[in-house]
């Protein structure tokens, strides 16, 4: 809620609190920043209702109970997605036998295999490769230079560059004459609304699909094996590797470089800190740090335990 | 061995236990997925003789001490590895000087660079990009927008999409007035049926080669520093780390994102825990975990300590 | 200082202490090499004052404290930065809106979006995808199948293969029915002389930009957040993961697989261990490890106190 605003107050952008004039919106949602809000020269600044009396004079406030989300809405207005330019360019390579729906654009040197279907107002960047067979839904954006194959993929989905989705998992059997390969069978499957980020990696499912279901936002530089399953909404933080039919409930959420090893149950709403090492299953709800991961307020005790013993010493 | 099969039974495909019917071959190899085995409608399962007793009614059994090798290569008769479809794509970039052997298949976009010498039976796929010089065996495959610089690959090589191979090593001297680059003048050897994961990357010797041995496998997004040397058979997990100059004995495995510091030997047949942070070197057929790795029942006690304090004081 | 050599001693090539012979310079910075130079048949060889009494007969010495810089001064002398043959390839795609300047190759499939400008003396590898408006400065390398957008670089950058440089970053307000996506607004300002290893990945900002400082060093599979900073002179060794908003005074460095959460200020001259966990700023010149991170000692010192507790137990 906007108390008190002047109504004939306008803006044309929003900034950061360090950069933003009186013509820009600012959120404030860290209470690291709370000198660079005091010293902005933003006019309007979306703040949970407890900023309010810290305000420098003369700034505009949008309270709220979740400033970046009131900021996240604010931004998507003043930046709207917007429809690709249509077009296939002259050097793209799209395959007689592959389907490209309505308002597409195809960027130069692109390649489309056999049989593939592309939905309505995709945006395929330059330099990818997207194999035969993929199915890709509407309003889907493919990053330059990423790579997809066995994947059947839905609505608004965004892949990063360098992306890699549906290669062989990392399927052998070990031996001391030498490793046999296991043939690898199985698609990746990804719902609607995922965000995939830049140079990450999903292995085809062996013989099950790996899934990545609706909502997913999964950042940059993240290995998930083959056959793992993600349910809505999780959240993969960079360099998190998830090794192969691990599954996540919906909305469990992963810190960066975190390691969950093979065949675990991660419940719905867990969260992993970032470095944690996972070996068992852990329960909905559950907050684990550490490795060998344990329950968050364990693994702070140890490590305050720890830091007590080594000062002792010292 | 087939304990009394009826010989007039036939299979058409693999699946997995969950999916299978009575067409298909199956297997169990994990003690976590008895319940799916109990529940499979598999008309054939791999298991061990001491999973026997636990099979559903009508299933017939195929019993092996290595459930997961045979199933290996009854996958493999189904799915035997096909040869590539021979052709050079009109959009393809090769080099006058570069050679390319019988029945390869060159994709749309790729780059073959003057003086490169490609084998018999090679995929080389969209985008890819092969240096000059680059010598590639017989029956490679090297994935869509992967690069290769200063390396000679062996036979049987499977690149994956994304792979980075041949590049400068992260050479300098360092210095408060800025670092002084050292030039990076070794190449990349690999070996026969070596696989190398997605986005993973293996940079150039410094002065001399970058090693990889002949049937080392090699997961997704890992960093091979310049000067490494694996051996025969290594078994190189997801987001591992291996800094420069380390040598790696046949067989030694390390599990994901390990990392190992420069200059190390890690022994024949050693085994570094997933996460794990080797700092010296380790004897072979040596356990370790950790970080600082230690040997694997030192870690496991450590960790089992460390657990018991933190519960004592909560 | 070379103490009383033959004037008339020449040699045409540098090579490792292995493999060197007498037309060869060399150089020893390990101790752990000492075995190598002892058997060494280098003609010249760069060593520390302490070292020179371990030389085998008649290899000439080059006295430094610093024999790894003297060499890196020494290959370069013999390896010297060589300007790209200019020439634009035929299949290359320049946006007739971008500018390129004097002597730059641009290699086949590369694709170079409107208004971009490259500078002088650039090597725009094949298939490199540079995005609408970016700007490159003077004697740059773009290596095979890397990505720019949303990025202003300086002069002599080297950008390895496989680097992603510009896209969104990881921004966006979770909740319990769907993440809501904040458009992600700012860029990627490199500095000159900075090296950018392979698969890297580097978020463009989201409101400031992303910075990276003159003659910073970064390795492969390394990520870094939108709105991070680094100074100038970094060193980030692979893998590393940098979150966002996070800032590095100049020189300080970061060990291979090292986290470092969001909005923390790194000082200038820290040192941070290999896979630390750093979770608080860290003041100029402090050198921590473990995770979460603490001061190198106390980290040393918790990791003897726990192996001593293990053993006793075992």
């Amino acid at each position: 809620m906007a108390e008190g605003c002047d109504p004939s107050l306008r803006f044309t952008d929003v900034s950061p609190l360090e950069n933003a004039g009186p013509e820009h919106v600012s959120f404030l949602d860290n209470r690291k920043y709370i000198p660079a809000f005091q010293a902005s020269k933003a006019g309007l600044c979306v703040v949970t209702p407890e900023m309010a009396a810290k305000a420098p004079a003369g700034m505009a406030l949008l309270l709220s109970p979740d400033p970046y989300r009131a900021y996240a809405h604010i931004a998507q207005a003043f930046y709207p997605a917007q429809a690709p330019e249509a077009g296939i360019a002259a050097t793209a390579n799209v395959d007689q036998s592959a389907v490209v729906g309505e308002g597409c654009r195809i960027d130069p040197g692109a390649v489309i295999g056999a049989g593939a279907r592309i939905g309505n107002h995709c945006h395929i960047g330059a330099n990818v490769v997207i194999g035969k067979g993929v199915v890709l839904g509407d309003h889907c954006t493919v990053g330059a230079n990423a790579t997809l194959s066995h994947a059947v993929i839905g609505n608004r989905v965004n892949i990063y560059p360098g992306v890699r989705i549906g290669q062989d998992g990392f399927g052998f059997a070990m031996g001391p004459q030498g490793h046999l390969k296991v043939p690898q069978l199985g698609r990746v499957v990804i719902g609607n609304n995922v965000e995939i980020g830049a140079n990450t990696t999903i292995d085809r499912g062996a013989g099950p699909d790996t899934q990545i279901g609706d909502g997913c936002m999964i950042d940059n530089l993240v290995q998930i094996g083959h056959n793992v399953q993600l349910g809505r909404g999780c959240v993969i933080v960079a360099q998190v590797g998830i090794s192969g039919s691990t599954r996540f409930g919906d909305f469990a959420a992963a810190g960066g470089q975190a390691g969950i090893t093979g065949h675990l149950k991660i419940g719905a709403g867990a969260r992993i800190a970032a470095q944690a090492g996972v070996m068992r299953d852990i329960a909905p709800g559950e907050t684990v740090g550490g490795a060998p991961a344990v329950p968050m307020a364990d693994w702070l005790r140890q490590s305050a335990i720890l830091g007590k013993m080594a000062r002792k010493k010292g």
